[in-house]
């Protein structure tokens, strides 16, 4: 499948859509995920145009799991999250609903049950605050 | 907590434990997981002792994003699976059973659902046909 330009994540890329930030890099950037599975559920993307883990060059894949530590670290912290679990869903088949390849840094407890892939949008105000909390722990480190 | 010596992907990497092994670079290994959740289950690890994603240095996670993409790839064309889940799993409370440091990559198909993970042992046999596909595969591209 060619890649669509017109996918969500190309357009925050383009600044053509909001999103609540948490970390920008020459080549990457995160955001909370707006239907969240858990807490704290935030995605980190490329700003290179791939549709999944095939098509991304590899020195964008290095940095990309690059910013996904440092991203996950202020999450962990941020959130006060005892576990974490890093997923990246490639075809439709695996799940992916937005065809711009995608870290999801999910935030996790013991005997809490994931919830399923956006189905419910989170509280904006929410969102907003734990965004807030998350820069703050990136520019602490 | 501290890295333990003895978890099992460390005997696997000094050779003390055996692996379906289907891919070895300079930092990294790829073996096929034995508690598979889908048909094709393969994990990457990286030859550095780390327990998790915090702890592991950033060269050392560029590599293994890296051998993750290339491994990916041949099980997607070995398994002929049409989706792939990549999930790596940070502490207890987020699934962690083994606490080296590991890149799930898991083929997926619509309307399957994943087995729960460490339940089950696979037939070995099976295991050993699915890695010598695998190999066959890394060593085409």
């Amino acid at each position: 499948m060619a890649y669509d330009n017109n996918n969500i994540f190309a357009k925050i890329l383009r600044g053509e859509a909001p999103c609540f930030k948490v970390y920008e890099d020459e080549r990457n950037i995160a955001f909370m995920d707006v239907m969240p599975q858990s807490e704290g559920h935030t995605l980190v993307i490329p700003k290179m145009a791939a549709e999944n883990i095939f098509d991304l060059p590899p020195d964008d894949a290095a940095s990309l799991i690059q910013a996904t530590q440092k991203v996950a670290a202020a999450v962990k912290r941020a959130i006060k999250a005892p576990g974490l679990m890093i997923a990246q869903l490639n075809g439709a088949e695996a799940g992916q609903t937005v065809f711009h390849i995608h870290m999801h840094v999910i935030p996790r407890w013991s005997g809490a049950d994931l919830k399923l892939h956006a189905r419910e949008l989170a509280d904006f105000e929410v969102l907003k605050k734990q965004a807030e909390l998350i820069k703050a722990e990136l520019e602490r480190h």
